[in-house]
């Protein structure tokens, strides 16, 4: 990777963005949103092997291979009923070499090609001719010690990593890790939507091992509002810091407690019609935002995708796959009965997500200016590259400045890809500061410090770590 | 300020940016809207303080404190209930210079700074250890006789500023500007929202002062549609050459003169749903069209704000506080209804402005393009800012181009920051100019030429003055 | 028109797009969309005079005259009650040229000034002054045989040109040009809207005629689907390789035959309201997938403008004047039935177009960045200029790759202004992929590649030409 990468061409303009990124390229990483497995650094295995680890669990890399016609059964991805699929890895691998083109000027090649050659000192290009090479070359590194999960960690200079854990679910391998001596700081992240969604799978099991969980009464809202606050302490116990909400839309509601009792148990009783769910969701983003001033964790909502959207590859392959698509994404009037009851109160700190680019000058740059309980995330998952992070700068900043949005999450399954992520939202924010700087919007000084902000001071203090 | 600020980096087109500017730099200000106070001239008193004059009318600057948990109490805004808040203005000041790292890179600080040094001679930075020195530099110009308003608005070069003023109320400081001697030109703009919008604060009391106004019969429809045309012809008789309408969206109507009777004379009752207050609004932009085709005043529509968003913010501290915010807006199917009657007539000049800036490209543009009735009014609220201004112009010049658009709005509370704010949008402009020059896409004296419409010929001609 | 036109400033990227452009520039032309007449070419008559030829037919240009207050009757556009306007084509060319400074900045003005300069020889600016000695060269040339349809066809270095023909209407001409022995390869585009849209003028006899053409009995559902799938057939025998649907909203169905049946009768007997229409024409689109799948045609939807929106200027002159406009368009839930049925098959090509381009980074890139069916078309009507080229490529590339793009459409009725409209295209994909490369977010021998791509392989191969 050239040292200018991203970097402005004006020569004037680089030489300042060299300097910005010089100051920030060495902060360690704060990771307070991600998918990373905790199994991963409470069992510290080794990764199996490239294909596994670089290709399969990574859906930016599925999607585009898949939309030009290759069979997700050829790139390893498991069926549902068990039909085989290729299990060849080096094949899956050579797979990709071949439509490696296919990437040009995607934020996914940028991050694999810097961690092949960051992290595994691959310094030619993928291709055909190149595929086992380079699968030799990372399948030998990832038998070594130095690759193992713990080891890598250390070597990426992250601060500390947030999973993103269900709210139902045991915490065992982040127990483990509290339980255990290695230094890293590993924490989970409260994710309730499965037991606060009327509509997702097994919503009435889950809400059963919540109970089971806090030894709460579940079956009344009462007892499964106390068992929500009680596994909020549970992650807050093992470090976390936030929750997060990932829902079709931002709608919130204030609703009186025997209205919301009312929906609760027909939700258990499976009596919900849609617009009951999306009142049930919204319900339960205000009580969050309740909970969230009484035990001080931060609040993430992540709106706006029409989940497997693919019913085919979802019926064949299950979630995660790349089947996806934003949708347009009201926050004005959806967010006002949360914000009257709570957008005032300096305790809370709600953290906005979009995949709707609109929203950014229209909606969120200006609720995030005004109210002193919001805060603007990063751009998220198809607005997590290059362009559309410059985009996101260029039309949230004039309104609601810097100190309201929360620096870079990687929110990535990919592990290894995250010191890339890292990396390029610190170029691409160096290369906004030093057009400021050089169109002499912002001292060079000033444009340090923010460069730091951004990197660093700002997510560690969003998120209260 | 530095002479290049805003220019692009690249020295070819900076070189030919600083001669666009060069040619545009000291024409005089057109400044067609805004929401400067009458009474500054009518009087001419000398301004009180640093902080009254550039913090507290300033609700850019009070948004983004507040935002970051700093009381609106502290920042001297005054309670609607009277409950004590900051009287000393030094300690706002001084609140105010220990979080201007919070403006970087916005608008406000641009205009400020710009203020500070070109008319207050301050050239150090604000900040907590220089607050004091800054506000005694700027209190003790304010006493002199060279910084009352009049003097002001003669250093400004302000060839022409039109205020905003209700049509309800009468205009005493317009009619002693009127009488008086001074040469400055400072003329009325007609709003009749707090008449025209059944959903308005005293809409019956306003319609009744209206009448008393008038001497008309409003409470009939034809008497006050009589009243309204009357009252356009006062505003006229003391300069008036616009009308200006904040309505929530732009729905137009047009409806019988049966149906519209009806829904005022439900409007005065009280008795109107907020469906049939919408329709009232929607028919009186229409009546408003026709008027302005009668009495040739410009109409000017600035819809798409959620007025007082914040209910707790409004309810202790009243409108305009910094609580409004934008929602997606229609022009398409709302403006039909007024474009189908008058859209295609020559003597009709709407001017449409918005705070939805995907309708630049999709809906403003190619109406503009197209209407013979139409013009796009500068980026607004939210989008005045240099990144903004520039969005506008690429999005709306390949379809409308420079003649369907009627350069700059101050459109601002804050007297001292007018020729800052002109002077932004003219740099912006010859940026973006220069950018065209340098891509062969505009000769350079076709940009000069251009740069002037846009500064000062498009505004003139835009609003008759 | 300058050898940099609309290349970066900055020296480095301008001489990597120089460099880029010279391997794209002599590249044939792809024409796979667009509004030529077919007669042009089958009887090859000397095109009338400069007016006829390069303004009348031009709604880029008939659209901002109108908008500045010049009457379309000076514009010598035809009214639909016979009632006079201007004939004499000089004069209407007089006025053009009096009003050019209205196209500033315009693509219109690129493209005719290129026209001018490239193919007229042409060198002075059009002007009042200028006005009639352009005039002239121009007539003078469209007299000369080198000047005649088929022989500027292969000045042009056209390699096929698709026109856009109504589904129900004979093809005499495009058979005549197949019996002929002229090589031009012209060919035809099935577009079947006034035979599918029960709100088109002439339904029921457009489907008659359809019937006529063909020999099936359209009086019933399965005789008109087997009328639509043997015009196809004729489509196809005479070179076509697509269809095109001009559609109100992208919406589709996947109705049951007998409901299907019940909405046809109901067309056929004009008893269908809006929803009912709005439902067949959804229910056609996903018909028309199904039968591409099985002859190959590649299929192209165009939705997003309100037709005809210009109530009195449609009445007075008829459609296609410039009065189209945008409007918000949907494409995650519209599409979703036509995907469920076919948007996993490979065999589906369906390019997709937008007005709204809001949709780019949100919908319509990560839709086609995931189905193998779908593809992006480029940037149409209002979005069809430099900087809306240049957004595009912005908010799709990231997420679509360029794989999933099919390259430039010129889709004009301006025949002149075809080569011009593809330089353009190509030096505004140069002057993008120049800033990635300098950037180094791409190699300049990837970008050399992709130029080509962009410019004659993706259009030649998602048309299967």
């Amino acid at each position: 990777m050239h040292q200018d990468t991203l970097f402005p061409a004006d020569p004037q303009t680089r030489a300042i963005a060299r300097r910005l990124y010089g100051t920030v390229a060495g902060l360690k990483l704060i990771c307070p949103h991600g998918h990373a497995d905790p199994a991963w650094f409470a069992d510290n295995a080794a990764f199996p092997d490239p294909t596994s680890l670089l290709v399969i669990p990574d859906h930016y890399i599925l999607r585009l291979l898949y939309s030009q016609g290759i069979p997700l059964e050829a790139l390893g991805v498991a069926r549902r009923d068990g039909s085989p699929v290729e299990t060849d890895k080096r094949a899956i691998w050579r797979k990709l070499a071949a439509h490696w083109h296919l990437f040009r000027a995607t934020p996914a090649r940028l991050w694999l090609e810097q961690t092949f050659a960051t992290l595994f000192d691959v310094t030619e290009t993928l291709r055909a001719g190149s595929a086992d090479r380079i699968y030799d070359r990372i399948a030998e590194r990832l038998e070594q010690p130095a690759y193992r999960p713990r080891a890598l960690f250390e070597r990426f200079n992250i601060e500390v990593l947030a999973t993103t854990d269900a709210a139902h679910t045991p915490l065992d391998q982040h127990q483990a890790l509290h339980n255990g001596d290695w230094k890293g700081r590993v924490i989970p992240t409260f994710r309730p939507d499965a037991v606060v969604d009327p509509e997702a799978d097994g919503f009435v099991a889950n809400v059963a091992a919540l109970g089971a969980l806090t030894g709460e009464d579940t079956t009344s809202w009462r007892g499964y509002l106390a068992a929500v606050a009680a596994r909020r302490q549970a992650f807050k116990a093992l470090g976390g810091t936030a929750t997060d909400h990932g829902h079709p839309s931002a709608a919130t509601a204030d609703l009186s407690a025997s209205e919301a009792a009312n929906l609760f148990e027909d939700a258990l009783r499976g009596r919900l019609e849609p617009t009951g769910a999306e009142q049930f969701r919204a319900q339960m983003l205000t009580e969050m935002a309740r909970m969230s001033i009484e035990d001080g964790l931060v609040m993430q909502l992540h709106p706006g995708a029409w989940r497997d959207h693919n019913r085919l590859v979802y019926e064949r392959f299950g979630r995660d796959i790349g089947g996806d698509i934003p949708r347009p994404t009201d926050y004005v009037a959806a967010l006002k009965p949360l914000l009257d009851r709570f957008g005032n109160d300096n305790r809370l700190t709600l953290i906005l997500f979009t995949l709707d680019e609109t929203a950014f000058s229209r909606e969120l740059a200006p609720l995030a200016g005004h109210y002193p309980a919001l805060r603007l995330g990063p751009p998220w998952w198809f607005l997590d590259s290059p362009e559309a992070m410059t985009r996101f700068r260029e039309t949230t900043t004039e309104t609601a400045g810097f100190a309201n949005t929360v620096g870079f999450n990687d929110d990535t399954r990919a592990f290894c890809s995250i010191p890339a992520r890292h990396d390029v939202a610190r170029r691409v924010d160096c290369a906004y500061l030093a057009r400021l700087v050089a169109e002499h919007r912002l001292d060079e000084e000033e444009a340090m410090e923010t460069a730091v902000d951004l990197a660093y001071r700002l997510p560690k203090r969003a998120y209260r770590l």
